[in-house]
């Protein structure tokens, strides 16, 4: 039980696409990314997820249009529903989402991140 | 699926200690609060809590010492454990818990809020 600092903790990695936990509760995985470029496509069976920006924007593309998502602000994107997200400048993250939550959901691939680091 | 502008909801309302629903996801609530002065003693049976600072910072008082949260920086308060926040001055911040999660949780009381607003 001690307090979590996201500045310092988005200071200790500079990978994109690697989100890490940096907390856990209820099932559920806090944690945080940058994003840099376009993501792939894919949705996650069984999870909803929350993409609140600390710090730019990106926009989440989906299917049939796409959401700008500002620094201060969030979106969910529920289960079934594909996505990807896109950044034009490197943008911080906060994850909320289930334990089981795989980065690629269904669709697998190259950039899958099977054992998120704990930071 | 639309973002959530955390200044914008923050900014609907005024009272203190009485969260408001801002999103939901796999049985999670999202709520934002404004606190100042000194809550109740309670504990929540079977729910993990997370408190994130948007704006001030606030003393999260345990039964042998206390944390304190400052802005952008995050606690999680484990079931069971026994808190009670306290801010000298208003402090805004955010909730990530369980829908279950009743504002006092086992001690109940006249500062219990039984119906939250989705704002």
């Amino acid at each position: 039980m001690e307090q979590v600092n996201l500045a310092d903790k988005l200071a200790s990695f500079t990978e994109h696409w690697s989100p890490k936990i940096v907390g856990e509760l209820n099932g559920q995985h806090v944690k945080l990314a940058k994003f840099r470029g376009e993501f792939v496509w894919h949705s996650h069976a069984d999870e909803d997820e929350l993409f609140m920006v600390l710090h730019g924007s990106f926009e989440m593309l989906f299917r049939d249009r796409a959401v700008t998502v500002g620094e201060g602000e969030f979106l969910i994107v529920p289960r079934g529903e594909e996505h990807c997200p896109r950044a034009e400048q490197e943008v911080h993250v906060l994850l909320f989402e289930p334990v089981e939550t795989v980065n690629t959901g269904t669709a697998g691939g190259e950039r899958t991140v099977s054992e998120l680091e704990r930071i």
